[in-house]
């Protein structure tokens, strides 16, 4: 046994509250290395008489360990526990206080889990788990209202740059509810819609009025009518790392200096403020001078930007707020707004812009998910050939392992967004990828997005150019793909078990790249399968009942002599499912 | 390379800010594995001029791994990083999305520590580093006032029992400040102080009035003036869990169930509150029903609370608190808790009662240490014969290992205290071992504590024998044991390099207990020799240089041929030290 692998500590992902009664823990171990890992449990205080032991199972495993989970339901709410390795006839037991080779008695030196506290359980919004996000940015939607173009608007589907306006507005976003109703998505995340001079809007000169260009809080508010009229979530983008250099308070400053009532708002390293060579004498986003970074540990600022949290909550009914650039934001600050805007709506729905681990904002006290890149990257360098189904699935899991399951089930997961280069081109321009892609996004845990118009054919390399005008007109748009993702948005919604039954790799190999994986809850049970390789392929997996079909066409689907064979187009895939009987 | 041995998160006491410009980082190996680890720095928005590589130190070793430490001063408060680890010819590439032998381009996929912010460093009271505490269970310490003497008083020096009474009091604390002061402490730790039916105090019946049978509020603020007159800080011990059943609030739920409007401050999990079978239907501190739980995440409960943590921080100038069974109750509480606390008193300690890994509550936002009892444990098995030097070096590095080095520096520790059996009895009755682990722990890291009376040679086994009345009678007390504490108290205020300085072990041997280590800083350099068997040994190791001299004789010590040879009496040490010029 490989002790150096074994790894457990008594908190965030490893052991953590899933529900006010139920304690998850987790342990690794290094990969096809032990046999079993059982749970030794008990309430310390009266260790005999709750001494429990759990059998865990092994929940995931990827290129280096494997990890295995256990739930318990600790009669007191108090855990105090130790595990038992077992790997052939060697066993060791894992303590806080190190690794034995025989049992230490239960005297101190075990974990604990001292307590499960409701207000410190992570929570997150269920809604969220049966949401299809769509994302708008606002400029690049629909121009519907010509009235209120920014000057020098050019003509709809022209070349996107960094400072060019096309006039795509909020009445253009009303104008085609319907079409996002037809499409099936129950969830809008909208880039910033605040006043601001970029197109982008990420520069924030006014965080309580919709930008002229885009209409007014009177028309956001009917556009969020509307949507839930519509059954359609909203969520807003909360910009609260930095700010535009025209924001008042900012201005203040550098007409005011070190006298400005604003002087602390920001984080001035040298008065007064100003760029010198390219570096600004004040924090910024990035090393962008005309995006002064907000001091959210001034409690003046905090008050402002936690008011225009709850403020739009209130006024709008909104449901959510995704935070850019939330990890140069401070944890203090993150805190107070989970408060203040779960507050306002217990039902909210926070998602930080987070590229790496994130760990640190997961454990309940700040955000509920994250926008999921490292997933995008993973899915879409498999699909592109880059790796073979066993790594895929180590890589999945790892994924998976990052997180309490809490955030599993809602963790933000897109495939591109108007930070990367749009997903066809992603793909190479294959749609056969795009669709392995998408029918994996649509298939897995967490909570699917779209970027406005990958559905309709959009391509585009990196900003600006994933940035361009949704295409709108039927005869440019791909109307084959529309109907797939439809399809599969209405697959997803219709079965529970896509959304949260249980997922599993049934094919995985090392040196092929074609996967089965199945979900399953107690009314259904799906199989996916794909051939990832650019020759046609017969997958086959051992099955026992005889009532499969195609997800898609209904059609039944037999196995022979116990063997289901699926005979696959190049980059083709096939959905099965059979009802279970309780 | 061993790479599943390889440990690394973004997070906690792995990568954390030690002040508002320094990110410390550290790096798991396995043990004598790799040559060296070195950080690859930048900021990401500037990756190519912001570059730097720090080669790693190695930090600390315990049984199975190496330890790699950093300090990276980033120059715009954010740090991108992966890390490079090379044994022999092979180097590999650790970063956030997995391990790789070539190195990945800095696009995405590194570590990052976001940004510093201030707010979320971790700050701890730079006094506690200079401490050195005294607990004092009041009941047990003098009695200073027949007057307020408990019913049924036994007489002082009487074999305690769980609800026996022997009259110490707040007036005992007074008379007997300057014995305190002759010996050398400058803060005192008291146990519960107010008002409650028990002799421990640990089950309170109100939080803002002295126990009576102690003195009152007046008392003890003269008490406290007295203290820091003489240069004496004061901790009280916080029982913020539980209270007794006699609390007022407890008592109206129990006469008016759920009508009480005190019905939510208590985990009622079923009316009428009552004790059947020994089981309560609410919950309680272990499973004493006398001790109900108190439910912090009501408002109501936790502002109380929070104002007794105030008040007495107000209105004595309470220097910190130490909070019972801390691990009990959430977390909410304790942020709050913190921000309540450091307010009023900016400079105030934490100290929670965590028997276990407290690292949840050590990442700056609650605790600013906790109770060092696997410190005890270790400290005591090792010069109890139960361990060599190696594996008391690989033990002690495996605590520093586990929190940030803020933590490490303030740390509480001590080698009994009223939960425990006393130290004396703990070595056996063998004072000589007493000793070894009194040096040791006054010329280690953290802020040491003694359990009252130990100086003078009180014995006794667990809770409630080692809570015996102290020893006031010269003739009864061991003078030499006493001496012997202030010297070494004394010792270790003169010299900040025992408070301070860089630790290291020069000797500590597989199969071996003599252990040799240092402690130094830029101006003088210790070593201490210990003899940890009960033959006579003579200890050498090289020396340079010929200028040291006896800390407790100041008489010269010389090495032969540049080794220096210590003799040692069974269970002896010897503590030299040298001048270094500037």
């Amino acid at each position: 046994m490989l002790l150096e692998a074994l790894y457990h500590v008594p908190r965030d992902k490893w052991a953590y509250a899933y529900d006010p009664r139920t304690i998850h823990l987790r342990v690794r171990t290094k990969k096809n290395d032990v046999d079993t890992v059982v749970a030794m449990t008990g309430d310390k205080y009266d260790w005999d008489s709750t001494y429990f032991e759990i059998t865990m199972e092994k929940a995931a495993s990827d290129e280096m360990f494997d990890f295995w989970e256990a739930s318990v339901l600790p009669k007191y709410k108090r855990l105090t526990y130790a595990f038992r390795v077992t790997a052939g006839t060697e066993s060791i037991y894992m303590l806080d206080s190190g690794i034995y080779h025989d049992c230490p008695a239960p005297t101190g030196g075990y974990y604990e889990f001292p307590y499960i506290h409701e207000i410190d359980v992570f929570k997150v919004p269920n809604w969220a788990k049966d949401a299809v996000f769509y994302q708008i940015l606002p400029e690049r939607f629909a121009n519907g209202d010509a009235e209120n173009d920014p000057e020098g608007t050019q003509p709809w589907g022209g070349q996107p740059k960094t400072d060019n306006f096309f006039g795509g507005d909020l009445k253009g976003v009303l104008d085609h509810l319907d079409d996002l109703v037809d499409l099936g998505i129950n969830a809008i995340y909208f880039t910033p819609l605040f006043t601001s001079p970029s197109n982008h809007k990420y520069d924030i000169v006014d965080y309580k009025q919709v930008d002229p260009h885009f209409g007014d809080n009177a028309l956001l508010k009917e556009v969020v009518e509307a949507c839930h009229e519509k059954g359609i979530r909203v969520m807003l983008d909360a910009v609260f790392n930095h700010c535009s250099e025209l924001f008042p308070p900012f201005q203040d400053v550098l007409k005011n200096g070190e006298k400005s009532k604003y002087a602390d708002w920001f984080h001035i390293n040298q008065f007064p403020a100003r760029v010198e060579n390219g570096i600004a004498t004040y924090d910024t986003f990035g090393f962008f001078g005309n995006m002064p970074k907000f001091n959210t540990a001034n409690s003046e600022v905090k008050q402002y930007l936690l008011d225009v949290a709850e403020y739009w909550i209130k006024e709008i009914k909104l449901d959510g707020w995704r935070l850019d650039v939330a990890n140069e934001v401070d944890h203090h600050f993150w805190r107070d707004f989970r408060k203040v805007v779960k507050n306002a709506n217990p039902e909210a729905y926070i998602v930080g812009e987070v590229w790496s681990d994130s760990l640190s904002w997961l454990v309940g006290d700040q955000f509920d998910s994250v926008m999921n890149y490292p997933f995008a990257d993973k899915v879409l360098e498999f699909f592109n050939g880059g790796m073979d189904g066993a790594t895929f699935s180590n890589r999945m899991s790892s994924l998976l392992m990052r997180y309490p399951q809490q955030t599993n089930e809602v963790v933000f997961n897109m495939l591109c967004s108007h930070d990367t280069p749009r997903l066809l081109t992603r793909v190479g321009g294959d749609k056969r990828k795009l669709k392995l892609s998408v029918v994996f996004l649509f298939t897995y845990m967490g909570t699917p997005c779209i970027f406005y118009g990958d559905e309709v054919g959009i391509t585009g390399g990196g900003d600006p150019d994933c940035r361009k005008c949704m295409i709108w007109d039927p005869k440019k748009q791909d109307r084959e793909l529309y109907d797939f993702y439809k399809m599969l948005i209405n697959l997803r919604k219709t079965h529970k078990a896509l959304r949260e039954g249980r997922f599993r790799f049934l094919k995985a190999d090392l040196g092929n790249p074609c996967i089965i994986y199945e979900r399953a809850d107690d009314s259904i049970h799906f199989t996916i399968w794909m051939n990832n390789t650019d020759q046609k392929q017969t997958l086959s997996h051992p099955m026992v009942t005889t009532d499969w079909r195609d997800a898609l066409t209904n059609e039944k689907v037999m196995p022979v002599n116990g063997t289901m064979n699926v005979t696959l187009d190049p980059f083709g895939y096939r959905i099965l499912f059979r009802n279970i009987s309780k």
